[in-house]
Order: C-alpha cells, then structure tokens, then sequence
C-alpha cells in the first residue's frame, strides 16, 4: 500500500477529508524548505472551516478526544507535505515533531495524546515516521484548539 | 530601500533603538551559527534595560499590545542578525518563527498577535521573511514578558 | 579531562546514575539524526523509572528544586548522545536547547531555571556546549515534571 493510500485511509477512519483549501492567514507560509528540509507550521485540528476539537483535556476534553484531536493535526501536517511534494512517497524522514496539549492544571498525558501522532504518523510512513519529538501542555492555543502540532521533515 | 533602512524605519516607528548592548545571561548565545544556518535565542520585548510589555495578553494586556510587544521581540531578532551578519541583505531566508503569548485563561488570539511579527518580518525582509511558524498560549514568560519569539534563520 | 568523565562527575554530584534503559513510549525515537543533526527528544528529569522533580515552579517546587530538574533532563540528553554516539567527544557543537518549565501564574524566573541546564552542559562539553536558547513557563508537563528540555545537537 503506497503512503498516500495510506493517508487517505487513516483519514477516511477519522471520517474526515482535507481535500479543500488549508487556510492560512497573515505573511507565513504552511512550509517552508530549505534543500532537503521542509519546516511545517504548527497545525490545530481544522478540517475545512471547522476546528473539530476544542477545550482543555483534563477538563471539557477526554484523552481519547484530545488523542483524535492529534490525528487530525498530524493528518493535516501529512496533506501539506502531500499537497507540496506531490506524494508522501517524498518524505525521507520526519525529523522532529511538537506536540502542544491545552491542558487543565492536573492533566500529565501529554505525551499519550502525543502518541496519537506519532502512531499516525508511523502508519503511514512506516519506519521513516519515526522521529524525535517533545510533548508540553500549554495554557491556551489559536482558536480554542486543543492540541497543535509542528514538524521537521527531511524530503527528497 | 536596503533591508536596514526597513529595520530602522520599523523600530523608529515603534519609538525604540536596539543600539546598546543586547543583554544576556547564562552560557548561552544570542546565536548559534551551523553553516548557513543560524538559530536566535527566544527574544522577549525587551529595550535595553527594560522589557516593555510585560502580563497576560487577554487579562491586564490587551490584543494591541500583545502585537506590540510580537513586534518588538521580531526587531530584536533582526537587530541580532544584522550585527552578527553585518547587514540583514545577507538574510536568504527565514524557517520557522515560534511565538509564545503569555495568555489568559480564554484568550485564544496567539495568531492574531504572531501576526504582528510575521508582517513585521515580511515589512524589513519582503519575500525572504516568509516563513513557517507556530503560535502557542504560554503560562508565564521570563521576567513576565508577554510575548516571546525565537527563529531559524537561513544565511549567505 | 574528557567530556565522558565530566558527564559522569557532573552524574555523580548530583548522585544520579543513567546507565539503566533509557525508556521510551509510542512510535517515536529518543534521537533522530540526519547528516551531522541530531534532534533529542524532550527529557523530563528521569531517573530510572522515576520523575525526580515534579510540581509546579513557583508554588511547591522552588527555584533550586527546578534548576536540579533541569539539570538531570540536560544530563539525560547528553547520556543519549553518548550512548548513540559512543563517547561526548563526538558532539561538536549543541545548536539550540528549549527549556519548558511547569510555572505557577507569577513565576517569572524561567530564565534562571534554564541557566541551569546551560551550565552544565558547559561544564560537560566546554565551548561545544555553548547554543542558542529558549525558555518558556508552560502549565502542565508529562508526569507532572517540573522541567522539559529538548535540543539540536550537531556531531561528526
């Protein structure tokens, strides 16, 4: 099964499409390359116009909805990288991933709803998914978003 | 007009000078230099001694000031570029920009004041100064500055 | 003095020893590397199957408390390195550290905490270790941590 095959499987499963525009405001850009390296800005869970999860896990949002929550950001984060090189197959490796939780005062699974992420990230990439990777849980994110994610990727 | 005229042009419509010495702390550097990259240490709003926009964006700081202070921290950042490089022509490009808004419970505009320092960079840089970028609500700064900014940073 | 025996002074001082298995979770790596770039996942402060400091910077973790976690996550990153590496000797420069410290609402001393970090990692690697730095108070770290550090690191 190609990577991109793969990435609309485990976007199908999540039962939503990024198909449409990936909307960006002010003067950054959704990726930036240098050589072989491709920067990807830091994602919140939006399909289309919708941020699909929003609040503070360990208070309005489970785990397991902030763990959905990475999926989507790591899905995003795949169809940018898709949408700029043509197909997943063009990724080497992804070097390093951010993973931002909104977080109540006691909530300490960062780094589960991480794997989330990272667990998506290496079902469709297969080993070249793995990556080094931080897990903090942050105050507040745009929009009410409960996870935003970043990454460094290594292209051909 | 040169890059460094647009640098003094934006700090002399903010009232500021980044003349004096840049302070720091700790065995750390302003910069760390690998090749044609360079990485810039987080810069909060700081003007010589004073950092000059400090508490919580959505409490006691309003979205305009946050903005102010996203766009202090982005000269900064520039102004330690152009004395380590000598000039800002010698910028090609800029990766990533992270800015970390200390925030309010509820505020959820961390784009809306990393906004401020992405025009702010595209103003002195034009197309070089697009860049990747992710906006986080923090809890507390140092020495309780309301936003903070640190950049990868691609050079001649 | 070699960089291997001032890691393991620096250990011993603190009375910790990273010899056992590092462990890790999830579909991600503790280092990744791509040409002479290493990224280090983010460390919290370890030891064996421990967190050694947890809570909160500023209420019932004190200053000192929190320098010492950010300590051991700085030696668990270099015990990483050397482990992949076969010896500290190979590290010939440290490019960028983020230092995350759990911080009640008016703790103001991030700088401080990270100072700590960047100590030693210049008492262990000399001017090697000397890099570009961010720190930032967040609310909430995986395990209650009190401090995450994560760092580029570049090798021969």
């Amino acid at each position: 099964m190609s990577r991109d095959t793969a990435f609309n499987q485990a976007a199908a499963a999540l039962g939503y499409s990024f198909d449409g525009d990936i909307k960006l405001g002010g003067n950054y850009v959704p990726l930036a390359r240098d050589g072989h390296h491709v920067y990807v800005s830091g994602q919140v869970p939006r399909v289309g116009d919708r941020v699909v999860v929003t609040g503070r896990a360990g208070a309005e949002v489970t785990l397991a909805q902030a763990q959905l929550a990475a999926k989507v950001c790591a899905l995003r984060a795949l169809a940018l990288l898709q949408r700029s090189l043509g197909s997943l197959e063009a990724v080497r490796a992804i070097l390093k991933v951010n993973v931002y939780t909104q977080s109540s005062a006691d909530f300490t699974q960062q780094s589960e709803v991480a794997d989330a992420a990272s667990e998506l990230l290496h079902a469709v990439l297969g080993p070249a998914g793995a990556h080094a990777r931080t897990s903090v849980g942050v105050f507040q994110l745009p929009k009410n978003a409960t996870v935003e994610l970043d990454l460094v990727a290594v292209v051909d």
